[in-house]
């Protein structure tokens, strides 16, 4: 016997999806509006480094209340962090999957307030933090304190919930709604169910256009390329993925041995040890301001090739790139590894593309490239270096594709992407944030 | 005890996913290859049509050797179908959809050659139906015949390359590498596994890259919008998300009427039904044999507003559109109904822009909307027709992007998608592949 139409379909006027995208909307723009709020100050306050960096320079006596500012801040971190030190510390994403997978639990409203303040402290001085990790922490927990407190939902809507919160944090953050889709599904949830997709698409979206009031409709990161990297050049792909892929293994093994490294430091107290990165960061200041924070400005220079080194000769133009990735790689993980709430995510963007630009000087001297495909490799590597440290090349070909604007990158990119991908895995790494999750023993992990 | 980086990262030089790439990109070398030769031998067919039937309309006699010719076809179809009818009708995807939940089995190369063989068959004459689930199918089942016959795989991995093959089989069809592996996980696995993305992505790509050889660079629908939509008439778009709601649930109550309705007809056998569209479609293709098929061509000439009608007054023009889509919306399902191997993913999108098209031209009557956006609303009701019927938001947003080439449509199509997506679901609506798979009665469904 043959279904008919009516037996098949399911009953109509059912209100559940019409309750779950209202809520999931209202998650979105709660989330917008405080991520705003969140960049807004920290785009405003990073602006002030580069006046406060060049006056200590003229006149260093100023760098002693500089320094006991920065002791000031580095209390007030612990301070803001009070019992919450273990959901706060770093990016927050790891704590958010070990949210998803029953190992964890967070009071949402305190997280929020205490992941905003803290975030602001650490980052605002330029320690090389992104703000796409705690965006991310505060979404889910703006989600989840809503769905308990204000609509009463049950458990599973409550997980919806919470799911849009991540969508509509990484949206906000980067102004890239799409990524904040997949970098949910992705890394977080692994699983594609369609009401899952369709709320966190609402939520990013709504968040998203929050933001435009912020920072009108460019997005946070633009890299407007209008031509195509010629089929003549497509053997650099495999090369530089091989490269980004190596460099990314060395990124997670040293990221990783860094909370050990910290936990050996007793001099100061555990909760003070964001003291350490901010002040070592005081000489990195002096020598170039646009070099702290996530740091948007710096992958914008590398794009516009503004960033200049005096005295320095044509032929090792390659060397300024690559100081910037060691330099920044450095500070990276000094930034994460000590107790302080901020992510990984736009320093790995910035590591890229100082990667991108140091190979691209490299065969520009070779003269095996023209410059003009300069900005395509900064972007390329970007791409690729992200989804092999964070093992998420669907999120990267989006995000990179929001930022580009066109899909003519595409194709470069998931080539670079794939091998990089396949280097990091080959040699036995893991997605960073799971990796990390791990490294904070939840009682169901191994 | 924090774990050390060595504790958390995994054994390197592991193989597997080392074996698993390539046996993907050669999954998606042969699926690129045997779609791309099903599409060129419709391309060059559906070109003839447009030859023969001004020749019929010019000589009525000659329609008697054609009718004879149709019916030859009718018998061939069910000659070719043999015992694996049930498996064959359609699209195939509702089939493959079974067999990844393990309701069903087929026997690999029976199922591609003889679908290969049937769609053309079927595809070539005009029937309104889309190529594209059959190089699912086909794609699937090459994954299916090589993991087995060829790599000995283990169960775990035969599954990964039948994913390869369903994201390559789309892949090939449309040039739209991204949106085959959007569809995969949409659609078919519901889940987004790093191993399954990744190897789909590869087999996705390699299999693009062969039918480049046969069609070049630009995708199969190529929408160049430069343009933003824009805000001013933001409002049109949830009007037009409801209208497409309403037409996509009509879509699917219809659709699935009609296997019932065909059942009743006892005096042609079933395995023949195949003779009734077939028969009926004719005075279609001697009114304007461009409607006839999958039909990319009509889409185009929708999208450069090719199609014209004579002694039709200016006033009317929006009755054009709407006829194209009230005669394909029919044939459609007088073409799926039947005993037919033949898809209906290109149809609705056919079916979308006819819509976008018609809403466009009524706009512009009312001097409610400047004609330069007449593009604009073709592309975002494609999407959203699509992905309300087949309840799948991001395959629909991704592949009208990878046919716009840029991103400034996504707005607009995912706030027009996700209202029509929201009116289906309230009617009651259900992913239309897995509604036609519940149709078929498999032992696991309810």
């Amino acid at each position: 016997m043959i279904k008919h139409a009516k037996q098949i379909l399911n009953q109509p006027f059912n209100l559940r999806l019409t309750r779950v995208l209202i809520r999931a909307l209202i998650v979105g723009l709660f989330t917008g509006l405080l991520v705003g709020i969140f960049r807004w100050i920290i785009d405003h306050t990073m602006q002030l480094l580069t006046v406060i960096y060049p006056q200590m320079m003229k006149q260093p006596l100023l760098l002693i209340p500089y320094i006991i500012f920065l002791i000031v801040i580095a209390l007030l971190i612990a301070k803001v962090m009070g019992p919450y030190s273990d959901q706060l510390t770093g990016s927050g994403v790891p704590q958010i999957e070990a949210v998803f997978l029953n190992e964890n639990r967070m009071p949402a409203w305190q997280i929020v307030w205490r992941k905003f303040i803290g975030g602001l402290l650490a980052i605002c001085p330029g320690l090389m933090l992104g703000r796409e990790g705690p965006c991310i922490e505060m979404g889910a927990m703006i989600g989840q304190g809503l769905g308990k407190d204000f609509f009463k939902t049950n458990q599973e809507d409550l997980r919806l919930l919470q799911e849009c919160g991540v969508a509509a944090g990484l949206s906000a953050a980067f102004s890239a709604p799409l990524a904040g889709v997949f970098f949910l599904v992705e890394e977080i949830t692994f699983d594609f169910k369609p009401i899952s997709v369709v709320t966190a698409l609402i939520a990013s979206f709504a968040s998203d256009l929050v933001t435009l009031f912020f920072f009108g409709t460019k997005p946070c990161l633009y890299f407007p390329i209008k031509t195509y990297l010629p089929l003549k050049y497509y053997w650099i792909l495999p090369v530089l993925g091989i490269i980004l892929g190596l460099l990314a293994y060395l990124y997670q093994y040293c990221l990783l041995s860094l909370k050990p490294f910290f936990h050996k430091i007793t001099i100061i107290p555990n909760k003070y040890h964001s003291l350490i990165p901010l002040l070592l960061i005081i000489p990195v200041g002096l020598w170039n301001p646009r070099l702290l924070g996530g740091s948007h400005d710096l992958i914008i220079d590398l794009f516009q090739k503004k960033l200049t080194l005096p005295r320095i000769s044509s032929a090792a133009l390659f060397l300024l790139p690559l100081l910037v990735f060691a330099v920044r790689f450095i500070f990276s993980m000094l930034s994460y590894g000590a107790t302080v709430p901020g992510g990984i995510f736009m320093p790995i963007l910035v590591l890229g593309s100082a990667l991108g630009v140091t190979v691209a000087q490299i065969l520009v001297q070779l003269n095996l490239i023209s410059p003009n495909f300069y900005p395509h490799l900064l972007v390329i590597a970007m791409a690729a270096y992200f989804g092999a440290i964070e093992k998420a090349p669907i999120t990267a070909i989006i995000l990179l594709t929001e930022m580009v604007g066109s899909v003519q990158q595409v194709l470069p990119i998931v080539i670079t992407t794939c091998v990089s991908y396949y280097v990091l895995d080959f040699l036995g790494g893991k997605p960073i944030y799971e990796a990390l999750r791990l490294q904070m023993n939840y009682p169901g992990d191994k």
